[in-house]
């Protein structure tokens, strides 16, 4: 067996610091993390998230307020010893990287994991998410938390989505991020999957005929949903045999996409939870 | 009967105009909102929904875009015939008092109607929703637009919660922001409506004992939700009847709060929303 490699401790100061520059270029632009691989988590409830489910960890960064903290120091012990670099920086470092007033006394740097369609077998899973061209980040990261609270097996990428690795979609994951496997795919391979599909199929739809409270979701069930302002394609709405709707009486065109997800979410799993 | 006062048309060119100056002002910071008792709301949408519903309306700012426009010049034609300043503004201008990039071309500024716990009759209304700190404006403005889609009164705003006239909340609205009265009191003067309310009063907890499928939410129900990091304050609780639990089986510590009431919201309504 060979021997692990084991990280180093640096200390940095200086803005100009070629790391910092690297945490500033993953923060601000989804080019860097495309290119590296690599994404950016603050906080230390999600560094503790991230190495406990075992995720790839490059750099933890971690503020003067860390260094007596021991959940801190117990994670950057972790990632030490699965080679990562730790860096003591300043409050004002720390505010450098992550372009906040008030940073976390924790950063970290981790490595992306992104499933293809070729990886996805629903055999023996409960439930899997598809979301088409979802646009803001904070429905993206919203949506992730809802699915690991609902015990789903992961969620689907169909074509141009936003990034589940910039700063606030990771954010509003609340760490669940880290517990539910993501799947980047082009529509036509979603269409293919959604054909041999073993279980439900349904898609939410302005023009759906059946009303959310209806299907059985027979497991493993396959949730669609539209972009935020288009809704769902007629190609892939086409390819979903089940449209569904959740009626509205009020004034309000629409749902949010996080909300309606939720909702459809906690219907579709209603036999399966309890307290 | 006394002479409508009929507004005028002003062109503005200069970004050091008062006018401009002041809208930004609204925009940037809630002191401004509450001294002014004013808010600006972005979008050909939102004016339209603002002037259907028959808000106040300050100013109407059309961009260039907007002059070709016939239902912005509808919108500016009802406007300046309640007593509204119509501005005729440059891109450069509107991307100055809202701080975009890529401004809409209508921006309206309005003004706020907030009730209070007096305003408040409960009969003969279906649902109400009380928020206990609400802190993000994204969340309280997808919860206004939800309370809109399931039919519900209004939301009450508890304690020291986020601005509903921030630019932010008035966006997650979609519109929503003008067909929901929103009433905002004291910790006290909840738990003195909580105390004499006819319907269920139903609160979501971390230690509910009820799952939120089991009450019947006679009505008129009242939902009460708690803050998004230290959800509801133990006496807040106390003064609610039936403590309820939206059940989770993943890794997530809990849901997202506009997510949760969205799932708690049709719940409730369950059984008298139709397609």
């Amino acid at each position: 067996m060979p021997q692990q490699r084991t990280g180093a401790v640096k200390q940095i100061t200086s803005h100009a610091n070629p790391i910092v520059k690297e945490i500033k270029g993953l923060v601000a632009q989804r080019k860097h993390r495309s290119q590296s691989g690599l994404f950016v988590a603050e906080g230390l409830k999600l560094a503790t998230d991230a190495l406990e489910a075992g995720w790839g960890v490059r750099y933890l960064a971690l503020g003067p307020e860390a260094r007596d903290n021991p959940v801190a120091q117990k994670a950057a012990a972790t990632a030490k010893a699965r080679g990562a670099l730790i860096l003591e920086v300043s409050t004002a470092v720390m505010s450098a990287m992550t372009r906040k007033d008030n940073p976390q006394m924790v950063v970290g740097v981790y490595e992306q994991n992104m499933l293809g369609a070729k990886d996805i077998d629903p055999t023996g899973t409960t439930l899997w998410v598809a979301l088409d061209r979802v646009r803001d980040p904070g429905n993206l990261g919203t949506i992730i938390r809802t699915v690991d609270a609902v015990g789903g097996a992961g969620v689907m990428l169909v074509g141009d989505c936003t990034d589940p690795f910039a700063v606030e979609a990771v954010r509003a994951t609340m760490g669940s991020l880290f517990h539910v496997p993501l799947a980047k795919m082009s529509k036509d391979e979603f269409k293919a999957l959604a054909g041999k599909w073993p279980g439900t199929v349904a898609a939410t739809h302005l023009k759906g005929a059946v009303d959310y409270r209806e299907p059985d979701y027979s497991e493993p069930a396959l949730l669609v949903m539209g972009n935020e302002q288009k809704g769902l394609e007629d190609d892939m709405a086409a390819a979903c045999p089940t449209l569904i709707r959740i009626p509205q009486v009020g004034q309000a065109d629409s749902l949010n996409l996080a909300v309606a997800t939720g909702i459809a979410l906690y219907e579709i799993r209603r036999k399966h939870l309890e307290l």
